[in-house]
């Protein structure tokens, strides 16, 4: 068989260990081939390819990004749709796809699929969304990374006896959040799913401060404070119409310094929590579901992404998949605020 | 309720987050007070006690070791016994026990429990061979570890031309080299749970070596060649009845130069593997075990041990953990062969 | 001797193994006796003093930020004063004092050996800006931390062909962004010391990209463009009064992008890079000034600061250190500008 | 001018900063052309000639070995000799060569020097035994990689209250067993340059012990014990002839423990002491002892290397650089001993 591959939407770390997985498998085990597209839809829509042989996925699994390139291209906006796809894949010869990719891509994939074209899914979200599987690829990097910068910033929180607030990913759903801060043992963790008040900060801040400790607040990108603490006037434009700088960590940290009197300081470790080397567990996660990736196209399980329940890989329709964000249930969220404060 | 503490066994990354887990929710969340015996069933046996109140837990969840110590004394053996535990317990006015070990502490805490004395457990093994749980916490932290070192080595190998052999600990089971043999692109991954010929992997060594390739080889401890490729008497004893020095991976190493040609360097990672700083999976894995490890008490789950199941923490007896050594199923072995050679 | 000691100013990776290596040195090799003073000269002004022996400094070396505590405390406004300290010192039977800080704390400190309080000074500033040192702990570990941050950034901008903007440290000098910016292969590196416009930004930013590179920029946080490039009064308060959120990388990233077409993504690596585990070269250097700092004791050579010349510590009297902030010399500049663009 | 370059001896992290820093400095500031020779003087002796423009540097001054190939061939055995590579670089149009390596490496670049050809030099060794320059890259690397491993190996001693034993490399030096053993806060630092018997490293160890320490001890490979504590006939071949597995940790671990009583465990860290990325530091060392030797190209300064003097770079006769190991110097060991016990 002859089979497509691309990455869409943002960077993760073990896209490639992916495709080196499925290209590895293809081309080894069996007798595959591949074509590669750039940036992802864009270079299917574009018929924009890349060689993607053994050769091209040497040694890459520890590499972050991916080799592909990656955008979030709709495909069917502008030249894209069903027709176009059908089109560049014959020109292709391709038999099949392997879509990686995020809610976004998968959507695309599944509305493809049901206009018959023969798309298998990789998942790939760093912020650990996505309800059918236990988790994805890149997120623990993503906490490992958010941790390590944490217990960093503790020393300096403690030798100064300051208040330190991380703002981390998670523009919709606080995993990265609770698994950083729970990791870093922090005396706050503030994510979208939870409405959390600036007393009920200002409460846990000082009851560690309280103890001698230097407090650690971790704040999801996603998390807003209610209406009354700040007010959405503050959130967006600035006085000239220009988008405010700073995100929620910058924006809550005066307000905590001003409730406590506790010097305070933020950090937004942004694009650092997405590149770079994947560490060992995303590495293994992302390779075998890349060669699942390639069971998956074999036995024609088309309209399926492949995903992980305990330690199995297992295949999942893609409607199974969507719709549904996996958010940070209550039980998971208390069960990390008890050590709060 | 008053709860006595032990960690027992071999060093494992996260131990202290399990321990703050457990100590910070019995103080904050319940009332109970918390007595540590010092390096494990000896502590218990001798009475040997430290003090475990929130203070002395403090910080610690990203610290290597254990605060109580440990040691691999049989609880049974000496002055040991039920009744000397029951005894300990009753002077140090106990209600429960938490026991923090691996197969043989479990074993011990289920003979303590048939004799009526109260426990819960902790699973606690570095080389994830326990049964009834997806991982145990410090395994991420040594496939981590052994990861970055196989990086380390690869380049060196590159550099040479050199096939590079790297020993990771596993005496009965392979998860560790399983995992980071996968994270690492290894060319061959010798476990306990495969008999592999060493023809075999010359093969896999010169295949990789004929495609341009430095050949990694990762073997775990408790590998061992057939009888034909390496006598049972080159293993154990010098002649001067000394045990020899060097373990399997050094062992190995010749025995391909020899078989191959190719010039071939060992590296034997050791107790790095099983110190420092515990990975963020680990220390979240761990410090929710901890947190299980109360509700255990509070819900007299004796006999019980934590234990992960996907994603979450449920209490499983005894008698389900042990006797059976999780072992690398050869579906597993098979997925990770696959990219050999 | 009974010897005082303080950290003052800013936190910095090594302040601990400043205080372990004196402590050692002074109570084990000769039979001083420590006192440790809280938050910098604020403890010594308030006389809020620490036990400082053996016990205290055990295993600290590794530890992030400072077990005495620091402020910016100056010792010369409110109670304090020349008479208050001496009245403090002698209060505490103290026969000299070490000081361990930046240009502030040195000044302090040759002020008041100018009147005749005994002082050995240890220079301490993350931005290696002190002229008498040809290195300062903790800026070995800032330009770890950073170097590997932008790994990390390129993999994404490689995956996105974006361009990425850190922001890293360096109020008025570019050493950090000099040495990480190199350490990573940064196409621009903007500091203090150079005057650079958007134009030649731009220019470095699209040649990089034209030769298919994903630009690095690495821009100290003292760096400012131009008045043409970015009016004064875009810099400071909003149009509310409030200060702007965001720094010289947020502001210059959608300049580069609105001048080049290129995408163009900011990071600011703020307080991590000062805080958490020190360097190996870090905490060499920190543990040999310490222990010269007790050598400068015994030598009785009041009013100097111990510094790094070469491979070796040497004494050199305080004004030598102070008043030359030591920038980037022009030579060290087009050095690493011959590989931008 | 056409520039040869080649990397011989032992992998170093930075060989391929060196490299990138050259070639970039020749191509894009000069017009200079380069020619890779493979796995060192093997390459040059045999015409085996790699490309070696922009394109082949594009990124690698993070990633360890180098893109070159290294052997440990001597480039007057065999069909060498000084006609024969004054034939091979007339072939390849050269009008220079650019030798990276050590002391061997060096010695030979004298003697063809001597006889008239074209080269400059760069100095390599990861043990930092070479006297014309203050730090070689690679040795930053190392001692951090060792410094890491002590980190964690300690927490395992701790656990268990046993003395870990961490063997690190340095044949005939003890310059990385010196910086990591005293960043890691060892109790004992055992090098070839220093004599130490039985009896006062078994002191050391029971001195932390008795002051409730886990005794560290790291040992250079190149250490050996008196005579009368390990005699002669235990270091080289076992009784069957072969030469003995395990290095002095591995022997002299049971030593301790005999001596002490205190169990005692020994690592070797090997090959991950040489390869993998670079620290920032070595990069920025490599890079600009990489732009050097175009500018000792440029000035014709044939039979010198570049060398760093405190933060500058030189260039150095090759006579000074050879003959004289840098060992480790009475006082720094002195210094560091001050710490041990």
């Amino acid at each position: 068989m002859r089979i497509g591959m691309l990455t869409s939407g943002g960077d993760a770390p073990g896209l490639n260990a992916v495709i080196r997985g499925a290209v590895l498998t293809g081309t080894t085990v069996h007798t595959h081939e591949f074509v590669g597209f750039k940036d992802g839809w864009k270079g299917l829509v574009e018929n924009d390819t890349l060689p993607l042989s053994r050769h091209e996925v040497k040694g890459i699994s520890k590499q972050g990004g991916t080799i592909l390139g990656t955008s979030r291209t709709n495909p069917f906006e502008g030249r894209g749709g069903v027709d176009r796809i059908n089109e560049v894949m014959a020109e292709n010869g391709l038999d099949a796809l392997i879509a990686i990719g995020g809610e976004g891509t998968l959507a695309a994939a599944k509305r493809l699929t049901d206009a018959g074209v023969k798309i298998v899914g990789v998942p790939k979200t760093v912020d650990n969304d996505l309800d059918a599987t236990d988790y994805t690829f890149g997120f623990d990097t993503a906490v490992g990374i958010a941790t390590e910068a944490m217990d960093r910033l503790r020393t300096t929180g403690d030798a100064h006896n300051r208040c330190m607030v991380a703002e981390v990913m998670g523009r919709h759903v606080g995993w990265i959040a609770l698994h950083s801060g729970m990791a870093a043992g922090a005396h706050a963790i503030l994510i979208p799913e939870q409405k959390t008040t600036l007393d009920q900060v200002a409460e846990w801040v000082q009851s560690a401060y309280d103890r001698g400790r230097a407090p650690l607040v971790v704040v999801a990108e996603g998390f807003t404070l209610p209406e009354d603490d700040e007010p959405h006037s503050e959130r967006g434009l600035d006085a000239f119409g220009r988008p405010r700088l700073g995100g929620i960590g910058e924006r809550i940290a005066p307000l905590i310094e001003e409730r406590t009197g506790i010097e305070t300081r933020a950090t937004t470790l942004g694009h650092i929590q997405r590149g770079g080397t994947p560490s060992a567990f995303d590495r293994v996660l992302a390779t075998r579901l890349g060669m699942a990736s390639i069971s998956a196209v074999n036995e024609q399980h088309w309209g399926r992404m492949v995903a992980l329940r305990g330690t199995e890989i297992v295949h999942v329709p893609f409607a199974e998949a969507l719709g549904k964000l996996k958010t940070v249930p209550q039980s998971r969220y208390d069960e990390a605020a008890l050590l709060f404060g």
